[in-house]
């Protein structure tokens, strides 16, 4: 047992997994949660707290973990509102998917003797809310922390222990470099698929109903990104735009380069951009971060 | 058996996967095949033909099904080159991603009696070659045929048998809103994901290990399509350039909405937006054209 009580806030996805995955290593001695929703909050009593409270400020009474687990907009407020009652000495992470904005909200409202320790769980499924939770979501995904100067070393290491013995590998970083990766692995990718699906949704000519039965040919690929959540993603976008707005000026000024490569018929800037794209794929199934199964190893689709 | 023989020319993931299907529900009295390279004749002598030849006329000699699975800016000269040995009353079909272009190069070279019915498999993986193919490819997942004015209903009916026989769902269309349709689902898709992974492969900032390392939070999506067959794709994208370009100036309009919605702090514009994409992902799973099982149910990664 690494936590005598976790408490987390906001009962969604990753809260739920965290405490799937606590339990099932015998991580934290009782889980408390409180989520605003009282239906989510009923679903977590039934699945997968021991004890759920009726504030925020209740839930984190006596616990020497607090786990934020809202969305990034709402941080700041969840601080301000629990920061007075923090126990001594209990340790505050998050994991929120952009780290400056929640440093800048987050911290400020932690009292002394409280470690403030920013993280982001880099796993996720398309699904969200309370019932979407499973034990092994974290398993050999990253877990970035971005600890700010000063950071008590004991509180580093135990919350360490905890993420890495619910599956996940832990790196640490600074919180600008962490924003700009993301923006790279994470935000642009969903901007994009967001878009593509949305202008999809759009064309009149192609009706909704082609759209979807002929989506296995790359489409529906994007639409699994587009099924985030939109709360979640909104706060992402609004809290890491500079970041988010360099990476897509570099999409866009690729996209038009292979834009007119089209337009003017250069096979072979096509070609040569096409063949050197495959190489990251090898190196991330060799790095164990995806499956090499075609097509991910999708079952079958049903009627089979 | 639908057809005494089978000629495929061009032996990638879809002649192969065809062999394995035709083989599987005892379809086709013979398999021939023939591919340029030497090393792929040999693996289809050994994996999925009964036969192959050293020259694509050859292997169309007799042969009362004629399937081209090359690249589509590779049609038109085979065409020319089997066009003589064609058996009369032979039907020929492709499987190329764009027909309007195909239907160009191939027409003048099928002699009178010869039944030429372009079509479309809507099935693949991400593996290219003649390793890549397995007989359930094709289950569940759409072949489009474009037939021209005047198509023998008969020819046409038995064309469709064989498909159905692999397990598709034909559909027929014409071949102008076949290149639109392909370029919303398909062809637009990949150019944007093969885009999105050649930025990440450029950024200097970010290394290459952190791209591959935290590739799990969006950008692995988008590698598995831009590890498509590079030839292939450079060929779809010289040949559907109209309708390509047509979809890809939507989308960078919607993208720059978005972006200036990121820009001005519009969190209302993105909500909405992102809201409204969650429907078509249903509507994808409802029709069985993809896995409800979160992260398309890919096989936990290596280390479990």
């Amino acid at each position: 047992m690494i936590y005598q009580r976790v408490a987390l806030i906001g009962l969604g996805l990753i809260a739920s997994s965290m405490a799937h995955a606590m339990r099932a290593g015998g991580l934290a001695g009782e889980i408390v949660g409180y989520a605003r929703s009282a239906e989510t909050r009923s679903i977590a009593r039934d699945l997968f707290c021991d004890r759920v409270c009726d504030t925020a400020q209740e839930a984190v009474q006596g616990a020497d973990l607090v786990v934020l687990c809202v969305p990034v907009g709402a941080m700041g407020a969840l601080a301000a509102e629990i920061g007075p009652h923090l126990a001594p000495g209990a340790t505050v992470t998050d994991v929120g998917s952009v780290k400056q904005a929640v440093i800048a909200a987050v911290a400020p409202h932690m009292p002394a003797g409280v470690h403030f320790i920013p993280g982001h769980p880099m796993a996720g499924t398309e699904y969200s809310g309370p019932r979407s939770g499973f034990a092994t979501l974290f398993q050999n995904r990253w877990w970035l922390l971005t600890p700010v100067e000063g950071t008590d070393e004991g509180a580093l290491a135990r919350l360490r222990g905890l993420l890495e013995g619910m599956g996940a590998n832990v790196d640490t970083m600074d919180a600008p470099h962490h924003d700009l990766v993301l923006a790279v692995v994470s935000h642009t990718p969903h901007l994009i698929a967001y878009t593509m699906v949305g202008v999809a949704d759009d064309l009149r000519r192609v009706s909704n109903s082609e759209v979807i039965k002929y989506s296995a040919t790359g489409f529906r690929d994007f639409t699994r990104i587009a099924a985030s959540d939109p709360t979640m993603w909104r706060d992402v976008f609004l809290t890491n735009k500079d970041a988010t707005l360099d990476i897509l000026g570099r999409f866009t000024e690729e996209l038009f380069a292979l834009q007119r490569a089209i337009r003017l018929g250069d096979g072979d800037h096509l070609h040569a951009y096409f063949t050197r794209t495959r190489a990251i794929r090898r190196g991330i199934i060799e790095a164990g971060q995806d499956t090499s199964a075609p097509d991910f190893g999708r079952v079958p689709a049903k009627g089979l």
